[in-house]
């Protein structure tokens, strides 16, 4: 799959700027301190284990990886693919596609071809396959929501933390001198809470959101088509339909290339058909 | 179309009474401050960047524009187009509605009376015109998505600057005659965090928003449109499902200049007919 | 219509409440800043011109002249209206319906009896109402959104002020004795923004959601009662029908004057008929 | 009805946590301030007049009382009224339940009875005690609404009576010492703003909403077994359909207990009859 | 049941970095304070008791109980279960079932098959289940409803505290090096506040509904299965369905596992039939 670096890009020049506005006025020094990220980073976890199953939070490193791969989905292939599956189905019957199954890569896909040349009910097919996306978006949501909770709760122990230094502070306000340092120091979690939400969870929950929203649309595609190609329709009106989900600007030549592409495929297949 | 400069004199309107208001009682010059605009704009971006497809950030230009078009659909012009279509579809066939389908400017209504032309079935119609409209839809809330999330992180990252500035401050705490100074230079970033979120990001979100509401009406409107046009309704049943859509007040001018316009359309066309 | 000066009584008796709060303590005119209000209540304004349509502000005079009438429909007038109609439709005919169709002065209510009159189809009559119906609450609700949107930007304009002064302070603390005046004077601004907000546009909000529910509330009995009259329910079915959107309580005098209304007027027509 | 004095309780004991808090550590009188009491209390109701109609405030009193009656409707006896009525109306025809409705005390229930034996459509009668119980939720949820709405006005009071007094005392700061006193002072209407949303108005709000929670429920129970009467279902299946509104543990008890009382009415009435 | 540490271990976890972020820069006596303590956690209890009803809250232990359970339903276990229920229902009967009901341990799937064999409708079965499955997910959200009730009030409480800590110490400013021990002492509320309820509450809130979630997948599951049992579909479509609800990852490994047990199954009951 391709890779998106962008949000990594995003990451780097946010580090970057916080770095060099701490350091074009004073010393980076100051702001790094250990016990300060444990606090926030450590207690908001310590949160996320108490609100979300093991085997979600397992899940992580898995949805961190998503982040770099590109979000969007092959919609000129998979148009192409129900372009060309539809043709084979409508002249060789539909139990020809079958040997074009092990081609998909996309699982839903599979499964809902694999329905359809089984001969099952359509009603069944329909209830199966949408069962199956309303689950997928259950559980990509778990990640949104365990980032969306991390993001929630990184600058409440980042106050906690501040409350902590301000507590112990202002027990010992002997010498008035040491005040200032002392709340820059108590500020510090909240600084390290404010940053990890705003730069690191919530646009990570944001991201992952803006992807289950395409992944979503791609499997509501998946669905149409299977139906429509199992009710034996036409392929220029599996095409309109499929075709309904992009935008304007960008169909004309989605189609055209999924045109060109079918084309060319059964083409081929007809010469060694 | 039209221009709708509203918006713009808005923002020129806020900008003039907040530089108003600091010059009445102070120096412009405190306020001008570029690495605080580049901790609140630049780290708030670089959010976006992460949470963001990137082909949805580079719509922003395109989207920006929108705000200066006039936001207000040609209603009556629709209503017109409708009662002139059904009233030739039932005296010459529908058929006979393809030639003017190249005079259409609505992306919509051009793809859903081609499939009436086509012949398609009135569910098929339906639930292509619907899955376009809805996705319209979509891809529209990406646009007040990426403001109304900009409107957030805008005042996070100017309270992130403010905390740095603090930090500083407090840890150099030798001459107790700079807090002053510090301190202002300090809450800048939180000033340019809340006047870009309260001037630019969030009212461009509403603007965005209300534009989908009114661009959502129409695309409904033409929809029941195509599909009374195709089940050969009455032109004046038409007409009546379509006003539904108005205000009472402004339905009767509405409607007046429609029905005036429809009747000189058919009279030229009988004319030259 | 009825006067309904509770609003305007409420916002009387938090003005004075608040002046009397200030007075009591200290001196009004330090509370009154003419830039303060300038800011507070012109930046929120600038808001609002870039996230509305002009058109929508524009009905914001006509918006707030309904808050001082009486929220209160005529519940009582409008099931003795159907009952009487109902008994005359199934006595005289649906036509005769027509010459009452004038005595009406809600515009639901005679477009619907049109449409009976005219023999529509009761499927489009429906839809045709209930298209009516939501974009009547839609309207309606930019009005709320307004205000809504206004109350949430002027305690933001307030901070913004209020950081305005702050950092104008701040950057001049050459005089310590300065400070209270000029924080004082910092503060108004978020004084005069938590005062718009709470007692101004808040308030204005949720009223103006209060009467949209009631007014769609009785939009649903028009709709429900014209469908019923078209369908030749018996009046009583009709009555039933209409009661069940009112409480238990106020059930029994509503009905017991509609019908002794509906009663004598049928006496009259009777009479004189 | 059955009291439930715990919201009574809960009440009492968080007044007294906070007086003794104070008492343990100062003096109670510094906190009992009536002008602050008048400004947060009486500016948030300002507010509420503004923005509720006078007749849904006016219902606040009778409304205060249900939070001392017992929420907890009679499940038990509700599906032994059923499971009677249902025998009877099987055994004997569905007018000879005519006799019972009299003794019911549930107001959706008498009519809903009375529709029965009326001989209304099932459509008919579903659809009008659809729409009661939507109303009757409809009108409970003005007086969540309202607490909801004091909840969130009575702290923006406080936090403007507290406003108020900053910037009177910092307007005055020719006397430094007066600064600790000043600000105490000033505090108070926060101390109460938050005292009253989050003792009182708030946990009202969720009290109520509980309430309407639990009385929907029975609603929608009664709509199910009224409709189920009607149908001529069978007693046993009538009762498996309402107690699958109840938990599975408490499920066991309230049907025997509903069962056997059944069984007592019948053999009664048999001696009787 | 399995038990599930992990929520106990985020719990220490939490403690025990806030107390060694404590003891690491401070004294660890300071920070414990029973009547801040008092105050705020019962202030927000006082208001969960008028918030709440009694039995309601009373169920709070044995809800805890729950957040150590495993919180993963045997997914294999129950596929399994229908596939050896539908081949025993197709090859003896469906009355066939009644033996292997004891067998079950969940009451919905209990109640389910009962009515299975009892010969109700499809349709009431399926209303039956769907109101019971709907009144569990109901009675379950109280739960979380209290908690997170609790983590809103609780930091609310704290804020009280703390003000009743600043007008008591503002009050008696005669000495100025007192303040920062009676600040110190105002901000343990807020601490106590903030901590209850971002490592108690809010997480063991967010637990149950995660718990809710998965319960409620669960019942679907069984819903699905028991009404495809009952129409007598094919074992293979049953665990096609049932199989839509899992991930495609673990699918493999469940399906091949169920079916094993099931054919184990068959075969001993043939053995022994």
């Amino acid at each position: 799959m391709k890779k998106n670096i962008v949000p990594i890009i995003g990451m780097i020049l946010g580090v970057g700027l916080i770095v060099w506005s701490i350091t074009s006025s004073g010393d980076i020094s100051s702001f790094v301190d250990a016990p300060s990220l444990v606090i926030t980073l450590g207690g908001s976890f310590s949160a996320i284990l108490i609100s979300f199953p093991l085997k979600s939070i397992k899940t992580l490193p898995s949805i961190l990886k998503t982040i770099v791969l590109d979000p969007n989905p092959d919609y000129a292939k998979l148009i192409e693919s129900f372009i060309a599956l539809s043709r084979k189905a409508r002249s060789e019957g539909i139990l020809a596609i079958e040997a074009d199954i092990e081609d998909q890569d996309n699982e839903l896909m599979i499964s809902g071809l694999q329905m359809v040349v089984d001969g099952l009910e359509p009603e069944v097919i329909r209830d199966i396959m949408e069962i199956t996306t309303e689950n997928i978006e259950k559980r990509h949501s778990i990640g949104q929501d365990i980032f969306l909770k991390w993001g929630e709760m990184a600058p409440a122990y980042g106050m906690i933390g501040t409350l902590i230094g301000l507590v112990i502070m202002l027990g010992e306000l002997n010498d008035p001198s040491t005040i200032g340092v002392g709340m820059a120091t108590a500020l510090i979690t909240t600084f390290y809470g404010s940053f990890l939400a705003n730069l690191v969870f919530l646009p990570i929950a944001s991201n992952l959101k803006m992807q289950t929203t395409e992944e979503m649309k791609f499997c509501e595609m998946i669905v149409e088509g299977v139906l429509s190609l199992q009710a034996g329709e036409n392929p220029r009106v599996i095409e309109q339909k499929l075709k309904s989900y992009l935008p304007f600007e960008s169909k004309e030549e989605v189609i055209k290339s999924a045109m060109k592409a079918a084309d060319k495929l059964q083409k081929e297949e007809e010469n060694y058909g």
